[in-house]
């Protein structure tokens, strides 16, 4: 235990140490003239401002629910959620701080060339890379650390606790396992908010800045004069950066603690008929001795800090190349860590007692979400047909364009799945379904270059508002312009993974659900594996159907409506905080002429805070649904029903959220593609239609659909927490 | 038996004399000017050459597809087939000759009075309604006349036929059952070409003259100078009157077979643990004998008897009404057929050996559809606030509008399925799954009356046409205008009831699919009920779960994709060929002035052509996927796989279904409301805005939403009749 621990903690240190000499590096770069040091100012203060306010909104529900797992549980379940919030309130900070201090730098840089450009916008992203991958592993490190006793293998068993006399709820778990999924939950919520609060910033700030600066007043993208301007480029900081880090922080620790809560459940059960052949799966044909058992628990750990190392090294190769293609240096870095990633894992399978099955999960894990990014590359890039064929039928008119956009995010959606199904069935067959949840944190264990990658590309679009704003020649505003479109292609891939990995985790997180609720309310665990709607019979062969009646029926209806209700208050959040902000940018052109030609100062302040507040009050109720449902659902119609709501959740958000996802994406390209002179290019009636459709796309693409993934998790892990405390059929019955 | 048939065969003989006489009564009727014949001829003959046409097309598939049920099982089974197709055609053929009949004569009677145009309008809808009610029934008694042996409690029992030695598939199915379920699946599948067809020739033609009459060359709707007036008109007949009625008779014989289905497996395993609490549900604690069995198994075709001759009363009500306001008398003539029709069952189980719990599911079923048509009309009229602040939000803009018209659509999935969930919890409580189908045959029981109603919309909107092309008064079309809009509410209640009987419909046939093959599969039946994924354990206690793997839940999710998948290609059918008619009407315009001068007649027949050879082309993909998704999945992953794309496509359509609908509804009605004088009137910034929302709902509304019910209840059906034939475990396994 002690050497694996080790392991974990050393590279967490040195990813961490990584993350903060970039950003001492980026943030002693110059920052250039007097302007754009002042427009920094602007960005850095409004992003800083936003993320404090949405911390304190917060905090306020952090601490209920800590303090209710205090009285529910235990004080140690208590701090374990907390360090998960406060960690990945920390990575969306950091994230954000590098990012709002690189994007002047990077702009200065670009005065001078690509290359150095490169560097100093990758240094800003690898900041965010980095410190996600480090905090994420710290924090489950300090975890299992301080509460060691819990995870022991003398001691982990499933513990008892009766509270409150609710109907059918003996309080069964195992400690350890509540430990980890309270830390993923802290981690989870967080991340809801941000990537809720962000995303709705960001795309309400550029919807109205679009709505009334290109269309109204036909001045172009990032012009000072534009009152919105500045809380656009506040956006992309706090939505695509901040936002983004907690999302892959919290699909990392989703990943590996899905994967542990799994393994405990079966170490304790691993002499019942249905698990013995499982354990035999992972080359324990005669079950786990409690000197194998650590390093089973701990390999995904293993397994994910390896790849945090892989990527430490692609992140240095890219820093300090050479080459001159930044689309290549990229590429060949996420392929490396990539490699480096597999063969550790292979090493790791090697010398631990496992066989070599976990590593073959995570190869299929790896390929299934390579080829998940590209066919989304596919559906979404002007190099292909779709896309292509979406641009030309923006001559029609909006109506045709926009519907024709939707068409195509439906119709990307049948690869893909094809692609997750395919995985499922095949890592399924390897190692059951811990199989499937190693494939999540096999595809998720590069996390710190794919993050790195990721948001690389809002500083350099930040960086470009700068030159825009600062009246810089025009080829600096080129060169940031290719730096961001590199990014694009790499960042597609790191979209696949954060589909596939979220079906994944989800699934591994659901299932770790249904052993623990549906295994303890049986007082035996399940002797064989348990799927969703395939639980009650599985567990007890007597239990006559009337027991679980339609429950879980009426549960998978009532979960795959969540995830559009969902969807469809957070494009209000969007469309609503828009239209205030749209209002507010019309007074101040009305109300001085003197913005619009140039000789004064819009008030850019007042945009910042309209919609920072409207950001802000749109987050809270889809928080409170993910939180809400799992406890309502579980405590009054039982845990079978919200097997259902979670398993049809589940279906319904990844067709939505891929659907989602290119749908906008390709109704944004085809925008570009028509900019870029096709059909008339920019000014003609078909740009015309292709800026509604991208409009429409926007909430789609960064609001909707990377949320999704979010709420799924979010709530299985709710469920997961809470899974003892509910009742095994409805209260009412 | 014979009671029993008798009385349904005669009300289906009183349905088609009704129809026949209502045809016969509007075709006699005056058809006013030289000019509105004239058009009436053109619309006329477009719709007829366009049913034939389609006709031709399906015809093969229906032939191959009776051939193979002939091969593979015996020749009583494809004649069955070929009956429900037949009678599937038969249906949609009249309904759209006799609104085409009815047009021109409703146009002329609305220059003397609404009233007399209502029952001229009516009396049309009311063929179609009449005819399709009657025709259900009476192709199903033929069917069951024909075949009573097979249905005879004496001789009703699994057979088994073993066919090409396919792995696993011992060819077990009662034959009856099978028998019923061909007459369903010729019926769907016919169904499923006519909406597909008919819904892509309407919005197709409808797009097109509104891009082009309406938004470039700024002329009015159904304007005689756009050359694709008449094709828009003839789309009213073929999509929303002929497609309607096939789809009604569809989900009308749905419902009944699933529940005789259902039935037949139950009886032949009454006496089995699970099944014998079931039995006891319906009144028999102690079995049915042989002498109860046909009162229960003719149950539901004696229900929806009675729906229909309720319906016909209902129909004679409004028809021969002297009541002035035409909503009022609508609404009650609707209710009327309701409370009728829950009269007549509670009777019907009074007087058959079962007890009221039927009438119970009848009940419920009525309530729930009613809830949901109320909340559909909540989200879409401009009476209510959804809409109205949709038609505000136009006012920024296109992108924001269509935005927020996505957003309404999404909103408004949450109480309709909240209903269908607890009316499913409800009757499955009252009479377990059975219950469940008897609730969706009491939702269609009056079919003949809801399709009266809508039906009569379409020919009131065609006799607007008319009045407008033929250049009369400008009173006459604010006459049809007004008929129009006040079916619009009882529509709506119409569409609930069609949403909510698919999901309960295509849930007993699930369930009649699980029956079938994983009853049949074990040898056994069940002897519990089945849900989805819960069938095997509670089919073979000793099974491993290694036997079905992952492949229910790999089905689940590759079944939650289909329908996106399938409306991304309905959707695409409508751009492309709204497309191609984009570019012909421009090329009318650009060729010749002299037809937006009004001096020369435009080119219609071409416009009608380039429509139906579109819609044609575009209709063979879809009927594919819905065909061929459950052969392959079936005969190559098995059972339990098949199982899974069921359900999941199920849970998946739902929701898609009332998002497409509901989405469109809500644009459509906003762009309505401003029309009236709201934020701006027509011709402002938000009408603008609003008509592109409109163009982007239409498809979603008529084509995709209607659409998706039949897709998965053909799906499930196709399952259900060669469900014997598949494996039970992947054939490579």
């Amino acid at each position: 235990m002690a050497l694996a621990i080790g392991i974990a903690a050393l590279v967490s240190v040195v990813a961490l140490v990584w993350a903060a000499y970039a950003n001492w590096y980026v943030a002693r770069r110059d920052r250039g003239t007097k302007r754009m040091q002042e427009i920094q100012g602007y960005i850095r203060d409004g992003a800083t401002a936003f993320m404090i306010e949405e911390a304190k909104h917060m905090s306020i529900v952090i601490l209920i629910i800590g303090i209710l797992l205090w009285i529910l549980f235990y004080w140690e379940v208590a701090v374990a959620f907390w360090i998960g919030a406060i960690f990945s309130m920390a990575a969306g900070f950091i994230g954000m701080n590098a990012a709002t201090l690189a994007n002047a730098p990077t702009t200065q840089a670009a005065r001078r060339s690509v290359r150095e450009a490169l560097k100093v916008a990758f240094s800003g992203g690898s900041v965010m890379g980095m410190g996600v991958a480090g905090l994420a592993i710290g924090g489950l490190v300090i975890v299992i650390a301080l509460f060691h006793k819990e995870f022991d293998p003398a001691t982990v068993h499933i513990q008892t606790k009766y509270l409150f006399g609710i109907k059918g709820a003996g309080v069964n778990f195992i400690k350890g396992a509540l430990l980890v999924s309270a830390y993923s939950a802290g981690a989870s919520l967080v991340a809801l908010f941000d990537r809720v609060g962000g995303g709705i910033y960001t795309k309400a700030a550029d919807m109205a800045a679009d709505i009334v600066g290109k269309v109204e007043a036909h001045i172009p993208e990032d012009d000072p004069r534009n009152p919105a301007t500045i809380a656009d480029n506040v956006g992309d900081n706090v939505g695509d950066v901040g936002g983004l880090g907690a999302d892959l922080l919290e699909s990392f620790i989703g990943a590996i603690i899905s994967v542990m809560v799994m393994f405990m459940y079966i170490f304790v059960g691993q002499h019942n008929p249905g698990i013995s052949d499982l354990v035999a799966k992972l080359g324990f044909p005669s079950g786990i001795e409690p000197g194998q058992y650590w390093w089973v628990l701990l390999l995904p750990l293993l397994i994910v800090a390896a790849g945090t190392f892989s990527s430490l090294l692609a992140v240095l190769y890219v820093r300090y190349s050479k080459g001159e293609d930044p689309q290549k240096t990229l590429m060949n870095g996420l392929i490396m860590a990539a490699v480096l990633t597999g063969v550790f894992t292979l090493i790791i399978c090697w010398l631990t007692p496992v066989n070599f099955n976990p590593f073959f999960c995570v190869l299929v894990g790896l390929a299934a979400g390579v080829a998940i990014g590209r066919l989304s590359e596919y559906y979404t890039s002007y190099k292909y047909k779709p896309t292509r064929e979406l641009s030309e039928m923006n001559q029609a008119g909006p109506g045709v364009g926009v519907a024709g956009g939707l068409a195509v995010g439906m119709l990307s959606t049948f690869w893909p799945v094809l692609v997750l199904a395919a995985a499922t069935a095949l890592t399924y067959y390897i190692g059951g379904l811990l199989g499937v949840a190693f494939a999540a944190a096999g595809m998720l264990s590069f996390v710190g270059m794919n993050v790195s990658i990721d948001s690389y590309g809002p500083v350099a679009d930040n960086a470009g508002g700068i030159a825009t704003m600062a009246e810089l020649p025009p080829d600096v505003r080129e060169r940031t312009d290719g730096l961001d479109a590199v990014g694009n292609t790499t960042a597609a891939i790191g979209k696949g993974f954060a589909i596939g990995s979220a079906a994944f985790a989800a699934l591994g997180l659901i299932a770790s659900y249904l052993w623990s609720a549906i295994g303890s309310a049986n007082q035996v665990l399940p002797p064989q594996v348990p799927l969703v709607g395939q639980i009650a019979p599985s567990l007890s062969p007597t239990a006559s159907w009337i027991d679980v009646g339609p429950w879980v029926l009426v549960g998978l209806m009532v979960g795959a409506m969540l995830p559009y209700v969902f969807s469809a208050i957070l494009i209000r959040g969007v469309t609503r905080t828009a239209d205030v902000l749209v209002l507010e940018i019309r007074r101040q052109f009305r109300e001085n002429p003197k913005i619009l030609e140039g000789k004064e100062t819009a008030d850019y302040r007042r945009c910042i805070s309209i919609t920072a507040s409207g950001a802000l009050r749109s987050m809270t109720l889809p928080a409170v649904i993910a939180v809400g449902t799992p406890l309502f659902v579980g405590l009054v119609f039982g845990r079978y029903a919200l097997a259902g709501v979670l398993f049809g959740g589940l279906l319904s958000a990844i067709q939505l959220a891929i659907y989602c996802a290119n749908a906008g994406g390709a109704m944004d390209n085809a925008k570009k593609y028509i900019e870029i002179g096709h059909f008339g290019g920019s000014g003609s009636e078909a740009h015309a239609a292709s800026v509604v459709g991208d409009t429409v796309g926007d909430p789609l693409k960064d609001t909707v659909g990377p949320s999704l993934d979010i709420l799924i998790k979010l709530m299985s892990v709710i469920s997961l927490v809470f899974a003892s405390l509910f009742p095994v059929s409805p209260i009412f019955m």
